[in-house]
């Protein structure tokens, strides 16, 4: 706290999202020039990378996700425009976002791709991690919902990452499910078995995403993704502020400046926002049952149809694993809590 | 998360403070329902100790603490009578609160006495320590702003308060300014040197009030302060239905049933808040500089005044250690500041 953070040497790259995973607390309808001036903040604060895609990666604008109020590639033209020094990152998921999209943003001028599957099916990443190493992009892999398979999984799993060519793997924690201890095992076992550095990306919904990225650090992590003002779906993603300032008082040094942080958090970022993040019983109840984001909808329906109550339905499909496109399972879950009144 | 948590023995005895602490969040103005409602609701859930009071304690309705909006024995009995298991406490700052306080809420039926002293002012708490012995009280120490001084001076302050009488002694981070490495020194400190259990009262300031209580457990803490929905001044207190909900699933026996203090926090204590809790700008520089919130108004004026940053007032502060009493200072720092400048 007493020497200015930013004259050590950072002790791992901060990838601020928000505004790609922080759209989701804003629909998607980000305009150009909120855009230009989170980037322009984060820019001027240090921020290493900075990641703007729809909430669900590039392609994302759809009924199904949500269409982005304004086209994600203007977007990430004024954003790469904006950045002085920051990469411009973009976030893809196979299958939501197909090759051509990573053509179009390297010619924008991004230099960063995240290829993103769930934590089990990393071989649909490596075609597209390939592309973006053709591209003469950083390739970084990212591993969602990672709660929901063992260690040694995972790791098997980055390792088709960094097989195929990655030069970052993340431990994603989708649901924010994960803890202290489950993000020490993870991140232990990924250190230990990658050559490549390591990653974690937290959310809040058990109100540990600070303590869970400081945790990722102190085994191993070289890389934090954050979002400003913690905007995000539902709890949001860990507060790039807060996190910066914790690391600053803790003597980790970040490479950013924590009151041009702070100061973008309260003045940029938050007055976009159209809600506080908070931990509210949807958000708690999706990290404690350890479910995606989507069945919140589906299950809420559910519930009400069936008598039966919401929470034990999430509860129930975390402990069965169930995973998106599964949502057929929501009804059989709640009919069988129905049967056992 | 298998098994229901209120089977195993508790691992630790929470305090909801939700009626004290939390009540700066509605600037003191809980009605008779709202208590008797709140109390219910954790009464319900098995919260074991449910404290009320006026914010700052017995006897701070004020002009210098503000008003209650209603008298808090009239809360405190409400409480007492609603609550089944519960325990009712009260806490006092001796100077704010005096003796026949004491005495009036021990009619009022009310089981446990806090008494709060800044955390090196132990001393000051001997005289009220011994009153609530000698009525038949369980007496609780508590010491404030815990991380202005060190984790041996915090142990010599607790060993006064245990030598007064005190069945328990708390490490309280008023400032929220507390990191997991700082809890582990103090926490591991008291333990090992007390002959009574050590209680931590975490705010969440720095975003690890959940992360700082579960800290406090892994070393030997016996005592958790929370409030529901994360209700308190500022940032808020470590919020009880998050950290339940994280014990369970990490296997903490909390004797408190996990779904219905997440309802009691989405359907009682929420729709009864002014505003939502948040790490802001304020209160993220409360932690980060590790000052009282009271400083917060005087620092801005100052800034305004002196044209310096409020960022930095606060930091300086945070640094010469400067309790309450001394706002004077705040205007010496901004001085040099803009002499600096």
């Amino acid at each position: 706290m007493s020497a200015p953070a930013t004259a050590a040497k950072p002790a791992f790259r901060l990838t601020d999202s928000t505004l790609r995973d922080g759209s989701h607390a804003v629909a998607h309808q980000y305009t150009e020039q909120q855009a230009i001036d989170i980037v322009a903040g984060l820019d001027r604060a240090g921020v290493p990378v900075i990641e703007v895609s729809h909430g669900d990666g590039l392609g994302g604008s759809s009924f199904n996700y949500g269409f982005s109020g304004t086209d994600e590639m203007k977007l990430i033209s004024r954003a790469v425009e904006t950045a002085k020094q920051a990469k411009i990152a973009c976030l893809l998921l196979p299958g939501i976002g197909v090759a051509d999209d990573l053509k179009a943003v390297k010619d924008a001028g991004v230099q960063v791709a995240r290829i993103a599957t769930h934590c089990t099916e990393a071989d649909i990443a490596e075609q597209h991690i390939g592309m973006a190493k053709e591209l003469g992009m950083e390739a970084v892999g990212f591993l969602m919902m990672a709660h929901m398979t063992s260690p040694d999984e995972l790791l098997r799993q980055a390792l088709i990452m960094q097989e195929s060519g990655a030069d970052v793997v993340y431990c994603v924690d989708s649901a924010g499910a994960l803890t202290t201890k489950t993000v020490t095992e993870r991140i232990e076992t990924l250190v230990g078995g990658l050559d490549v550095p390591v990653g974690l990306h937290a959310h809040e919904n058990l109100s540990l995403s600070v303590a869970n990225s400081l945790t990722a650090l102190d085994h191993g992590a070289l890389h934090i993704d954050a979002c400003t003002g913690g905007a995000g779906a539902g709890a949001g993603n860990c507060p790039t502020e807060v996190f910066v300032a914790v690391c600053d008082r803790m003597g980790v040094a970040t490479g950013v400046d924590t009151m041009t942080m702070v100061d973008v958090a309260e003045e940029v970022v938050r007055p976009a926002m159209n809600r506080p993040q908070m931990v509210d019983r949807a958000a708690l109840i999706l990290g404690y049952a350890g479910v995606y984001g989507s069945f919140m909808l589906h299950s809420e329906r559910a519930a009400k149809r069936y008598g039966v109550s919401q929470a034990q339905i999430l509860i129930e499909l975390g402990k069965r694993g169930v995973v998106g496109g599964q949502e057929d399972m929501i009804i059989d879950v709640a009919l069988e809590l129905a049967a056992n009144k």
